[in-house]
């Protein structure tokens, strides 16, 4: 049994051919046959290093989605031939206070795909059933895959704190912020998509925004002052973290879900004056996550997807990398 | 008609006694006999010209307690004789979709008792009377004044982000803090009193911590990592807020009340990875204020006052910026 994958062998090294022998199919694992695998920023990272987090060789992938092959004997409710995804997380100790809450993401054991394992730029994987998700019938499974992270990561923080009657600002439009547009115009949210780039608005506003925002004009972001109830952060450079909090009402919440590596720092008083709030949210728990597959099914929201072939993980690597997926690059089978 | 105060000619400038004429009694307005006024640790920023607000001569005092003298005729549920208290805010626009909503606090038209205005170091004080609040019998006057300001400040976030089964941790043992610690015990908490001076430790069990945590003492806020649900700053210097956000639980928040001039800085991830928030709160609004009131009257919170009367002022005044009051100074008539 051997399974075929797509590994960095170093730091920033190019995507190459690995075979490897799966870990033996525990009770709770299913084995998947894989047939999509978006590529997410987070995976430019983990190659890259950036995040000194998991070792080489590396297999990265954490969008999948695809078909079950088999099962152990504990799993319940999935079975050979279900269409399933799985996300950023593959296991957790389903026992703390965090797990119990139906919050997995935030368990202490918390266990990553594609970190310490082997993960979705392959033909299989074996993972814990508890964490592949049924795919519900009305989505593609090119338009998915990218849901399992990216989707749940920006559904979980709109669902936390927004209510539809807000008025909800989406920075960077890009893999996340392009899911996030949808959904927040699907949840019944007055839509404002943030973008340095001006050429993304006609795309932008077809992906849900009622209003684009140039953030690099000049004073763009100062005539948005106190418009904003959520700002949503996508993206993963620094930015103008105090204008961000001069755009949100009273009471107000930016919610990063990525973040750059220098500090965020604002004044004390950006926060007191107006109660505003800085927060952040990782990826989303179990209930979370089959809320938004459900939701997206009903809503249409999906990844816009280009679509590679696995063999050319590496050139797809490097085009998110370099800022150029419109929105979603996904490996295919 | 003359009214009798304390005032500041100039910025850091001495209190000394200043007589004026009164506003002309508006019809929503109430004229007060005032019997009590706490110094809160703005009233020294305002007369140090710390925060750039006011102008001189200067009646600071916005923790007011004292006797409805009169009334104009559009007031309503108010009558001479009654015992009322007046904090921060003297006025709102209560037509905006803050004050709509009892977050008057949040008003942009919001009016503050000594600032623009003649405050409440004095033996009188005119101001709208729906922000004069009736003090409940079973409150003692001095103990009562202040909660006006410090009480409604620590016991709205409390009411909004607590819960009774959460771990409460409260940093700054001082006048906002002894209220805190009251409060949160009241409301069932767990708390934690985190303080750079040990010596406060057995007054503070006294307020209702169940513990104590020396934060200036090496490796105390790093032993407490992951304890708290919700940690309250009371504080106007620099922290270590990277390790406030590191005593946090998962999903746990961190409310700045005070702040200090330097910007708060903190790294996304350490907001990112356990969903955690830093947040800011600025006094209340009416129903918090009318709630805190009653919570405080039916549990027996108050302050721990020390009492002047209104002649030392000056005196009062520098006991509280030189950080010497246990824990409030309340001037009297």
């Amino acid at each position: 049994m051997t399974f075929r994958a797509q590994a960095a062998r170093e730091e920033r090294g190019a995507l190459a051919p690995l075979e490897y022998e799966p870990r033996p199919l525990g009770p709770h694992d299913v084995e998947i046959w894989i047939t999509h695998c978006g590529i997410c920023h987070s995976d430019v990272h983990l190659v890259d290093g950036d995040w000194r987090m998991g070792s080489y060789p590396m297999v990265p992938g954490h969008e999948i989605v695809g078909t079950v092959a088999t099962v152990g004997q504990g799993v319940q409710g999935l079975a050979p031939g279900d269409r399933v995804g799985v996300g950023w997380q593959r296991g957790a100790c389903l026992a703390c206070p965090a797990c119990l809450a139906g919050d997995e993401n935030l368990c202490a054991r918390s266990e990553a795909t594609c970190v310490g394992h082997y993960g979705g730029f392959a033909d299989r994987i074996r993972v814990d059933g508890r964490f592949a998700f049924s795919i519900p019938q009305a989505l593609a499974s090119d338009g998915a895959a990218p849901l399992l992270c990216g989707g749940a990561t920006v559904y979980s923080p709109l669902r936390r704190f927004t209510r539809p009657s807000m008025s909800v600002g989406v920075v960077g439009i890009g893999g996340l912020g392009h899911l996030a547009l949808q959904f927040a115009r699907a949840m019944g949210c007055e839509v404002t998509a943030i973008s340095g780039s001006p050429d993304k608005e006609p795309e932008a506003c077809g992906f849900g925004a009622h209003r684009f925002l140039a953030a690099r004009e000049r004073g763009a972001l100062r005539a948005a002052a106190g418009t904003l109830d959520f700002v949503l952060s996508t993206v993963f450079v620094a930015q103008d973290w105090p204008s961000f909090l001069g755009m949100l009402k009273p009471n107000g919440i930016l919610c990063l879900v990525g973040g750059p590596p220098e500090p965020i720092s604002v004044p004390a008083f950006a926060l007191i004056g107006g109660q505003k709030t800085i927060t952040g949210s990782a990826i989303a728990g179990r209930p979370a996550i089959r809320e938004m597959l459900d939701f997206a099914a009903r809503h249409g929201v999906a990844a816009r997807t280009e679509r590679r072939p696995l063999v050319e993980a590496d050139a797809g690597l490097a085009q998110v990398r370099a800022g150029k997926a419109r929105y979603r690059v996904v490996l295919t089978a």
